[in-house]
């Protein structure tokens, strides 16, 4: 019987824990896809207490608390912070088998020393414990990413932002590189017209441009591309349902932009081929400047208007999609092929029955030009645990080289969610732990550490050329 | 080497055993859906032989049969009950590893105490062991219900049925409660007109009420609903291949109810829409009394035309459709929901390439109102075996609180069914038991144990108010 | 801790190695379905060195090398043999974990002894040991496929073929058997008229028919299928993204023949019903021969159409599909099984999605008359891995009968890859040896034994009436 959350924690065979101990755990981490908020980091903010950190804007707590029978006055309103800790307390011990239970825990430990079960009863105390620690300067978020040795992180930024924030961070060089990433998703939501507009007038702000015709429309998105790529972005990313990869005139598009800015409604057939042109334009841009160009597909977002309505978006009500994934992806990805502008690329998938279909897809495009050059993501959002991991990583291994992948990201919001990267680690470790002992594959740890290694930090500093 | 089906089966570990036998095993059981017949209990009849009672009616086992070569006569055809039995026998050899083999040894074994292998050798011992304790009064359905501690029967029935056999069996009072489950598919079922309006007639002598327009024909199904509520039942069920959300005015299904009457064949759009508007119609009674709604999704059902005309339907020739889930089912959670009209909803999936989607849908409307509020139902029909169960459990538990799942139900149209209660507690436990001797969840037996019983048992009886 | 590679490959159990050595291992292989050349065969060739056997024509090996980086002069391009073999040797160590990596050294050292590890290092030296080898007699494909028991060999072939290498292999006697496969894939690509036509004026070359019309065009193809017959050909083959499933009247394909000959571009619902049309001749003149029909199912193929233009089709470019498979598949099938034209068939599925669709589809038609009528068939091209098969052996299992699998085929274009039938083997009898020693299945070594040798040999001798 394994003590829970020990040293080997995962790690099953004494093969898996030297890969772990003696390889992966000691590797920085290069986290180039998140959801941080750069002001935060470029003002070493410390928090008030550890309920404001960890459950603050953490929608998977949130849904399991829902799920758990928690109100909402818990969890997104008025109750007071302990109140709201409590309440989560309460809940941790049935998110047992939830990869809640574990980063809960292991957050706990990695971060404030804590070994203790968190419910109900520990709650008080635990929540003491944190909160002082969290009031100290060492656990000022710039230190707690330096506990967890982070060397970058990729936030997820508008095309409009100022990129201050990220300017301030790198600019005092204390070991972190904070790299935006260009996510134009508002300015292609066509589905919404009055958004879209709304969208573009701050655009215009932004650009000082007036933006009446599609060329410049094009023209400003570019000069903040540009603008992006000077503050150091690499790295673009689209949150989509599908690939839209629909044939379109410029003509068309032109005049779709016209209909747009006259606040005409659009056609679900417009809105697609306005959605397949942005697509176009934003791949051969990233391709222009040597970008990694990142697609997050399959969420189904925005499920429960009643409580959207209330919270906004990215509050706990989005879920996964069965969308049709292969035609499209290969046509959009064959284009820009074809034109010899295909980026480096990286495709997440949210739906688990779809994991193969990207294994194979990034197959076609991988030409031999760089190696991993089109890229099936780590287990993201949903997926983000050890099973949805384990998927993608032997859907990656049957049908492409895993030894290629550029490795873990944590996508999050939190500063707390490091410790992501270790369980990847030792998921990772284990995996290799269990071929080598046995007898699948063979028994030369120095090769199979240094693929570790590889997956866990070198790939990606290649990749993203760091 | 475990020898087979012993006490520990399907227990590898420890602290499976412990979780197995001092936690799960005696729970009662509470079988809130299935196929049983009411009369059968109400008149407590027993069986001629072991074929009656476990052959007869059994598409599971003629699917094995068929596949493994028998003639239709030995299956549903006229050879004598011993010559069914024994080409079955015959048959279960070669059913290793299909869900049968357990299933039959553990049925023989739990009811009759054969622990013998059924095979063509061992057919005539067991047939006669097994049919002399079937005519026994031990043996009777109450009997066999009250050996596996059966507390609830959830019956599925149509709207025009008297409930006259659940009136009896409540009323002898003998331990057992018989609900009936509302399942108006046929109401709904307008790709057939003809068949519908035949249904539609039969509805009018059930309410005594002339059924020639729409508010009428809602008016007939609210009484029956009604009656069904007054009768105990508190559940309704659909068995859909996918959920039907089309936009729809009331004028329109007005209009395509008088098509119906006027036996006017529809259009596939008009079909939808009027399935759409039932679904919601239903689900608003099931929300306004506080009814459970189920919901089996994802079955292509009659696919052999040649045998559905010999044997009609639920004969064997059906099978796991590829159907579009998600958009649907999440608006039509979400129209009920915007107006505070969503029920208690099961979601049982057919397909297990969209388990991840449905642990993650019911997420969306978990809002903190009713712990569990929206379940993702335990493995259904031919997902009903251990690998489909563990898939079902390991998607709830990353995606959702397995420790709120209403667990396990037969679905069963055999008194002979229930070990499949044993069978998933077993799985469960050892999932478990897994977990805490590999270190990943804490070795705290008394809260494993509880959740365990909370699953078995208690999940249910709090969740359909028992 | 396992070696490597060694007697015991795959096998975790003791009874998992009983199963193997004593009842899989020494049954001689029915490879009945593969890519293989016959005039290869006929000529009994020798090889110049290992590049040429091993590398010439596999597009598995070739992906992985562009995805590990190596540039396509060493791939498909003009360096030199040993070059090529180089690069492949160096890009192994980057395949832990990819099927290619057990392949390739089961390969080495099945054919050849050759234990080493191929990597950079090792490259020369296993160059020059296996060329040599291969220079010698011992070494042509006929002794290469007599060193791993091959009995039969279905080639893949077109209508249009002349069958003569067939006869050749045949007539000399020497322990193996070569059956044509008919595959008419060229025959109903209605999408590209100008190719249809080409191919048309082949078929009239070799039919001696002037084919203007749609009765002369199936009078043609109806000819080379008796000409199949006769030369020994007893299995069809199609490769489909899904089944087409139209409806359609005869006059409608009338109409849509003259149109293709007369070089019109065709409507995509003239393409779908034209092909849907001519699945169902197909189908009827194999069940009128008692054949076997073959569909290969949800490849999503030429998806880099500038490596197509370069290389042409078959070199790497080819993915998993997400198309609806459910639906039509039932309503082809159930359209020939009503008209008592259904041949015995096989449906192999390449998106794992789909697995549990087509383990239950097949029991749709199973109706007693040949055990195993319609067979789910083994993991297929990317599904051809451990993973892979599990999963089509466990998916299977759990709603069919695995005791009843046609087994194992390589699918495969080069003489080294029959090794791949080990591979099966072993993992077969390692689930079974896993279930044995869980108690999942009874310790009757015999019987089981006797389901192993069924299923690796015996089945698909039945089946295919050898």
């Amino acid at each position: 019987m394994k003590q829970f959350l020990d040293e080997n924690f995962l790690l099953n065979t004494k093969t898996a824990q030297t890969l772990y101990h003696d390889y992966a755990k000691d590797m920085p981490i290069l986290d180039y896809h998140n959801h941080l908020i750069p002001e935060q980091i470029a003002k070493d903010v410390t928090f008030e207490n550890i309920t404001q950190v960890w459950l603050y804007g953490d929608h998977y707590k949130w849904r399991a608390m829902r799920t758990n029978g928690v109100d909402e006055s818990y969890i997104t309103g008025n109750k007071s912070d302990y109140e709201k800790f409590e309440k989560w307390a309460e809940t941790v011990p049935y998110t047992l088998r939830n990869p809640l239970y574990h980063w809960t825990h292991l957050e706990l430990q990695r971060y404030f020393g804590v070994k203790d079960i968190l419910d109900g009863k520990s709650a008080r105390k635990i929540y003491d414990i944190c909160t002082e620690k969290l009031q100290s300067k060492e656990y000022s978020v710039r230190n707690l990413l330096k506990m967890q040795k982070v060397e970058l992180v990729g936030t997820t930024d508008d095309p409009t932002d100022s990129l201050e924030w990220h300017k301030v961070i790198n600019g005092d060089n204390f070991g972190l590189t904070a790299r935006p990433t260009f996510r134009p998703d508002k300015a292609m939501a066509a589905e919404d017209v009055a958004g879209l507009n709304a969208y573009i007038d701050k655009l215009e702000g932004v650009t000082n441009l007036s933006i009446s015709d599609f060329d410049t429309y094009l023209k400003a998105l570019k000069q903040r591309h540009d603008f992006f790529h000077e503050n150091g972005a690499r790295i673009s990313d689209h949150g989509l349902e599908q690939i839209y990869a629909e044939d379109y005139t410029d003509a068309e598009i032109k005049a779709i932009f016209d209909k747009i800015r006259a606040n005409q409604v659009l056609t679900n057939q417009e809105v697609l081929k306005f959605k397949s042109a942005m697509l176009i334009y934003f791949a051969v841009w990233d391709h222009e400047k040597g970008w990694v160009q990142q697609f997050h597909l399959g969420a189904l977002r925005n499920n429960n208007t009643r409580m959207l309505t209330q919270l906004g978006p990215d509050t706990g009500w989005d879920s996964i999609g069965d969308f049709s994934q292969a035609r499209q992806l290969s046509k959009f990805l064959n284009k820009l092929d074809t034109e010899d502008k295909l980026a480096k690329t990286i495709l997440y998938n949210l739906n688990p029955a779809d994991n193969e279909l990207m294994a194979t897809m990034i197959g076609n495009f991988n030409d031999g030009s760089v190696a991993g050059k089109v890229q099936f993501g780590s287990g993201w959002w949903f997926l983000d645990q050890k099973d949805g991991m384990i998927k993608q990583m032997n859907a990656l291994s049957n049908m492409g080289l895993l030894s290629r992948l550029v490795g873990m990201l944590t996508d999050s919001r939190s500063f707390l969610s490091y410790p992501r990267h270790e369980y990847f680690r030792r998921i990772l470790c284990n995996l290799f732990g269990d071929d080598i002992e046995n007898g699948e594959i063979p028994n030369d740890i120095e090769w199979v550490g240094k693929v570790v290694q590889d997956i866990c930090y070198f790939n990606a500093k290649n990749y993203f050329e760091l």
